[in-house]
């Protein structure tokens, strides 16, 4: 291994304290805060999105069980505080006193965090985590929590529309070679999992996540040998009961000819042919006439396997072509989130213990667009259901103050959207994780956070999973919240004159 | 810590063994070709991409550091072999039988490894690496290697096009928080660094590269103070000569007032205020208004960062429109290189030995597309320049076979496009990395590939650099390899009567 950390990336990387994984802002802030005493005033962060990706109406919430492996870990370590007491500011003095780095050494976590469990659905302007504790800690957390929250909740979200595009049919997820770094690909493998698929081909996610492995071979294996009858030979020895064999390496229906008559031989000794695989070309086209082929021959049970810059879009289009189709491989549109590969999550500040303990004062960060506005409060969020469980509309309100008897949502974009709550069955989304910088819940396994999303999904009105403008589910604040933000605003905002 | 390794995502990922990132198929494949007695037989491959990333003429080559760390790091642990030996068929058979595991057990990475230097200009068709050695090892590295170089050069490019726009400017990279996870974001700032940013905000970047780390404050810093110019004050009393300020938490032009009524302040003790940032809105105005409200109350050189969305487009398009902009904070954009978050590269079988180890047999993958046909040979890619050290064209020829005395390079998807050779000037790219598994090459530290980059791209003719339509830099096969590569073709596509 190399000794020159720059030319052992992954090896220094891996091996790294997690805990300056943020942006330097985060320990500038901190400092500030520390200097001015105000390092253990309390506050409360909420962690959302403003709109749910790839123009849905919908996400599906992931990222916690990363969140709470990190907040578990967060600790600086020696070599972090060496790092940090090394930086200089421009007049090449240090940029931190060695007494705040003494201060960061004896930190530990102490927050109490408040998170929407895996596999939920969620909507625009819901808080996924709410974090209270100390200024100075819950600034902190700010960068890691959104670098893991983001990308999970917007891979499990892209494979929940490919799941619901596919209907029953199988869903591999193959992205790894295009992810953005190892733990792109990982993650993504977890999340997507957890949004519905029903494999990967990633062997260390496998390992890791217990996620099944799928995989049968490449282009390269079929050139490897004189000719491609050969190869699925060869591949049949060696996995005589699990073979799909890639048919498109030279001329597609030649493939597929070529894949029955080894499936023959097969057959003959005992074996089926799994499937075949599609790579390129015309998949509505080819399909169907690799499945003719099939039947004709006798195979109407080997499946065909799909692949080649799938996603959702394209997988309702070549069903409604008529594709033949069974088994779905979704590779660099599922792992990247190709067409939003990123969801814009933020952590804002939205309120602050008085400095004489009085009670919480209130905090907002105005836009010139209300969407962009925060919203003030320690909040909770509220799911009204109908008696089947199908969820009408989720009330998001200040745990802080009295509730009315009479509730009232409002929508924080158009104010005279209105809707009174008559409904009496709730659930509350925003469960205790950690109380005091301690663990407090259980969280549950990926397949099980898995089969919640499957349940989650499936209890939404198809009007609100369609990818086309879909149905915007009614996210509402509670009327006096409303008015109280309202107020917050005007009273922040400088009033100039037209 | 969570016994369940599912919860502890980041621990679990982060203590791995880094050798099963790869596809089941390659795991699949090698056991073939141990079972048919192939493992040994050597083979070429070369790992190159079809276009530019976003519509570009070019591409900054990255990723060899990581690859060769991930490369001589490469062997299967006791863990990874356990979880092996727990796969099972459809028919709940091991996936793999005992003697292929310890063959796994006992192997190690003999390959030769050329590749070209990290930030080097390259374009389509051009191998980044070319792996020669035992088929099965060979075969096993391509998942790896291209998640690896194809993350890091897309984003490389990306950063190279950034800076394009922003000139001498500042360029900052602020996107961790929108990443695609910890190491998305860690890999990003590296290869953004490489490829022209100036510094990023992630902490851990600067302690593993030694990047420089930049940051200031974030709104929640604005609102954790009564009153906007407190913040601003108090942010100085920590940073006095280090203090950019954030103005747009409540009004972006009352916001400077202050920052410049503290700054007055701050000069009054011997301090001077760095620069105010900009965040939201529009920059274009906001810019030149804060500019004059900075110049005319004598602070000329407090520097205007901004922020919000940027890409190289919108830097073009906001200098067009006379923005006083001096940093450019790059985030989400670079980072996820959000308009095309993944390079296409491939990794393809070119050669084999033949079985009576009488010379080499070429391999070509077929497509329906010549773009997508893949190229035969061990390839050497030679880039000839102007006296100067302008390029003027590479030619890719087949090392294994004598060049003709006059040379002619023929476009690989138009072969009536087609240009002498007269030049003599010219570099070889492809260096050797790795002989039988041993590192022969010194790696450049990231500073030195960083220059290089820089070198590299400006000596490129603007019209290539152009973001819009850029001019197509010539890349050819050498006459005699397209005629072989274009015989093959004939020989491997099945003529089907019309």
């Amino acid at each position: 291994m190399s000794s020159n950390p720059e030319n052992a990336p992954l090896s220094s990387l891996y091996s790294s304290s997690l805990s300056l994984v943020t942006d330097l802002y985060q320990l500038t802030m901190s400092y500030g805060y520390w200097k001015q005493g105000l390092q253990d005033r309390e506050a409360v962060f909420h962690l959302y999105f403003r709109r749910p990706p790839f123009n849905g109406g919908y996400a599906v919430c992931a990222g916690l069980a990363y969140a709470t492996d990190w907040l578990q870990n967060l600790r600086f370590s020696a070599e972090d505080l060496r790092y940090l007491a090394s930086l200089r500011g421009s007049k090449n003095v240090p940029l931190f006193p060695q007494e705040f780095l003494d201060y960061l050494r004896d930190l530990r976590f102490t927050c109490d965090v408040d998170a929407i469990a895996e596999g939920t659905v969620v909507f625009a302007n819901e808080p996924l985590m709410r974090i209270k504790g100390p200024l100075l800690q819950v600034q902190l957390l700010e960068t890691a929590l959104l670098t893991l929250v983001n990308f999970q909740t917007l891979i499990a979200t892209k494979a929940a529309r490919i799941r619901e595009a596919a209907g029953d049919d199988q869903v591999l997820e193959f992205g790894l070679r295009r992810a953005q770094g190892f733990d792109g690909g990982l993650g993504a493998s977890r999340a997507a999992y957890l949004g519905g698929v029903d494999g990967t081909s990633n062997v260390l996610a496998g390992l890791r996540f217990g996620i099944p492995v799928r995989g049968t071979h490449a282009h390269s294996w079929v050139m490897s040998f004189e000719q491609e009858e050969q190869a699925f030979e060869a591949y049949a020895a060696a996995f005589p009961d699990d073979s799909v064999f890639l048919v498109d390496t030279y001329d597609t229906l030649e493939g597929v000819r070529r894949a029955i008559s080894v499936a023959r031989r097969m057959r003959a000794n005992g074996h089926e042919l799994g499937g075949i695989r599609l790579d390129s070309g015309d998949l509505a086209y080819l399909s169907r006439e690799a499945r003719a082929l099939l039947n004709e021959a006798g195979f109407p049970n080997t499946r065909i396997v799909a692949s080649n810059d799938l996603d959702e879009n394209l997988i309702t289009s070549l069903k409604q072509q008529g594709a033949q189709i069974d088994t779905w491989g979704i590779g660099t549109k599922l792992v990247t989130a190709y067409d939003q590969p990123a969801l814009g999550g933020v952590y804002k500040l939205a309120a602050l213990r008085k400095a004489d303990d009085s009670g919480w004062e209130y905090t907002v960060k105005i836009s010139e667009q209300l969407a962009k506005t925060s919203i003030p409060g320690i909040l909770q969020v509220r799911r009204y259901e109908t008696e089947k469980g199908q969820p009408r509309a989720d009330m998001l309100y200040n745990t802080a103050e009295p509730l009315p008897a009479d509730l009232t949502i409002v929508d924080p974009v158009d104010p005279t959207r209105r809707r009174p709550i008559r409904s009496t069955q709730f659930r509350e989304l925003l469960e205790p994780v950690f109380r005091q910088g301690k663990l407090v819940a259980e969280l549950p396994t990926l397949q099980e956070s898995r089969a919640k999303a499957q349940r989650e999904v499936a209890s939404l009105d198809p009007s609100i999973r369609r990818f086309l403008n879909p149905h915007v589910y009614p996210v509402g604040l509670e009327e006096s919240l409303n008015t109280f933000r309202t107020n917050l605003i005007l009273e922040k905002r400088p009033q100039r004159p037209a």
